[in-house]
């Protein structure tokens, strides 16, 4: 098996997948109703119960047997004894005998006996006898039992995201608790002697820690968790020591994946490639702009290891990377079924050129209603004002060269 | 000014105004970085410092003043001696001598005199001396301090939402903290009699309680935050007791919403309905389907107020209320630039009917690739199994009363 630097630069579909081919998929947690949205049923959901669990009425008015009203009408009402007052929730409800009625509210269980329901604008409301104006069909008005769903059914399939209706339906079905897929977590690196904390003063040659802040905040929003640990130490020795008392956890911040950022220069001190390189982590070329050098592999700590990808450290460097490559395998992981981001076409508005043999993702803004789709800044990967407004990436093939104005591109849509 | 009784039904833009002018903007807070995703920026963030903050290189290799290297090349390469070794962070970095080169990674700051770098691939990575095989035009792999943005310039505009690139910029210019937008607190009441807590046994005439926990989802996944109130007392005063001591709360659990759902059937005994009738809270009907019963308004609590939104009970009903009302309003509440679902055109695949004069929204399942909406389930507004396979809402207006198979139809992206 050649290594990486002898195969050459990976295409982004490649180390994709080298990415991804490092986290397993995720174990099952139990998480209660109102902390599943956004997760991964890990489950098939079936019905505990019938829905509606027993025949009710879809109105306010009165449970009727139905052939005691065939002649009813405006110039002939029926009238009849109200026998009974059924509030949704009534638990003893008795059966109708033959000549009355039983007043009904939504939701109310229909009566043993009644086979439809009049709704209460078709009487005078009576609630000892009620003069009723119509023949109700039967069956009219009555919700039966396991129309919506049967009990056992299977209502929603393991891999579904669940949101308010499906945490709605399964209360609905009896479930506190829902069987879900764990969350992988991340744990954030930043490293680098120049950064500096936001807030503090700058001196001239350093700059601000953002790439850590970023990468952790775009873990959580792909749906898994994130810890950020800054400034760790630039001691090649210490710095392992870190890791591995993290990776030979055993509780919930035990990193199922490491990120780092920067500090994997040619020929200058860089911790993270120092204290990585030959113990399972490769370095290489991925032919795309920006983001080309990159590193993965499952980083051997001498008794335990753990994943790890590296992310080049420019700020829009990292974040496609981070969209390219981290957070696909991350949904992936927990069994989203949709890991990628949208894509869709677009006209470009404007011209752009690229690079021979190099994939390129320029940072855009859609306009869904012409269906066209603009360059923010340029194609240099510092600049991160520009990302910020950008609500697209712009994915240039390598074997692109130019776009004309008005050609189609496809768009990596950011911002769903 | 006639009573919404007298009036006749709204619209579905009438009633979605009248809810949302029950709240008025929400206020400014401070969050940390990593407490920012998915907020809206309450005011213009500017740059506390250029970016990048200084004149840094873009490659890893030489310091160099480009005169010095007119006729370099690889048949005639200069040597020169390195007289200083530049890694990123260095604060203190002296001027670059004439004569003489100075080693650099990316990222650290170009020293004074020089004026481009030449990447270590074109020379022989001399430490002590080095060999330079190519001739740099003046500039050359120098990123220029304020390239990106100058300082006090406008990066972003209040009312951006906020996620990862956003708040990585943040940080770049040294930002700790965001003012964002507060966001709205809803208290989601469940109401009911024959309501049971999901994982207690079911008596005949029973349901579980499944609207509040998915109301309260609903809620958090429109951005705010939401408190679920089960099992609320079903005596009239007692439930304006437990409304007025929050409403007259100063913490942030003080609800800016109230919402209900259910309870307001006529004829029957219904606590919401029974508690807010003449204390500012209209009830009427929407010409929609599902969710025609509706009410909102400001509940006078005698000595205090708290707005107010009653959705009907049905789940379906009170999901979709949701979303034409509620949600739209709590977006505007906190400044969200789109308070509305997504809107696109898709077509119908089968036919639909639909009753004239009432606007209809349907269940359905879009298709991206084709262009394509179908139902899933049926018109019934008890249908929550059905509604938890959707991923959108098909509109129908109301002066339509059939849609042909392919014919076009406005879809709402529920799962974006």
């Amino acid at each position: 098996m050649s290594t990486w630097s002898e195969a050459g630069p990976r295409t982004v579909e490649q180390h994709a997948a080298a990415v991804a081919a490092l986290l397993g998929p995720t174990g099952t947690e139990t998480v209660p109703l109102a902390d599943a949205s956004g997760r991964v049923l890990a489950e098939d959901l079936s019905a505990g119960v019938a829905l509606p669990p027993f025949d009710n009425s879809a109105m306010d008015g009165y449970a009727v047997r139905a052939a005691e009203l065939a002649g009813a009408s405006e110039s002939a009402p029926v009238e009849l004894p109200v026998a009974a007052d059924l509030p949704a929730g009534r638990t003893d409800v008795p059966a109708l005998e033959p000549g009355t009625v039983a007043r009904i509210m939504t939701g109310a269980p229909v009566p043993e006996g009644a086979d439809a329901i009049v709704p209460v604008e078709r009487t005078d409301a009576g609630t000892e006898r009620v003069r009723i104006t119509a023949a109700p069909e039967p069956g009219a008005f009555v919700r039966r039992a396991g129309e919506d769903t049967t009990a056992g059914a299977v209502l929603l399939t393991a891999g579904t995201v669940l949101g308010a209706p499906q945490i709605g339906l399964a209360a609905a079905v009896g479930r506190p608790v829902l069987p879900v897929r764990r969350r992988p977590h991340v744990l954030v690196l930043s490293t680098g002697s120049e950064l500096v904390a936001p807030g503090e003063p700058l001196q001239p040659g350093q700059i601000y820690e953002s790439n850590g802040t970023m990468l952790a905040v775009a873990v959580r929003e792909a749906g898994a968790t994130a810890e950020l640990l800054s400034f760790v130490p630039d001691d090649v020795e210490r710095f392992r020591a870190v890791l591995a008392d993290r990776a030979s956890g055993t509780g919930p911040d035990r990193p199922d994946l490491v990120l780092t950022s920067g500090g994997v220069s040619a020929g200058a001190y860089e911790v993270v490639k120092d204290a990585m390189t030959g113990h399972g982590v490769e370095f290489g070329k991925v032919a795309m702009q920006p983001g080309g050098p990159q590193g993965c592999g499952r980083l051997d700590l001498g008794g335990t290891s753990v994943a790890v990808a590296t992310l080049p450290g420019n700020p829009v460097s990292s974040l496609v990377s981070f969209e390219a490559f981290v957070r696909p395998a991350l949904r992936a992981a927990m069994g989203h079924p949709a890991p990628a981001r949208p894509v869709v076409s677009a006209r470009l508005a404007g011209e752009l050129s690229s690079p021979a043999g190099k994939r390129q993702f320029r940072r855009g803004v859609l306009d869904a209603t012409t269906g066209t789709v603009a360059e923010v800044g340029t194609a240099g990967s510092h600049l991160i004002a520009a990302l910020a407004r950008a609500d697209c990436l712009i994915d240039l093939p390598a074997a692109t060269t130019s776009v004309a104005d008005g050609e189609p591109v496809a768009v990596w849509l950011l911002d769903t």
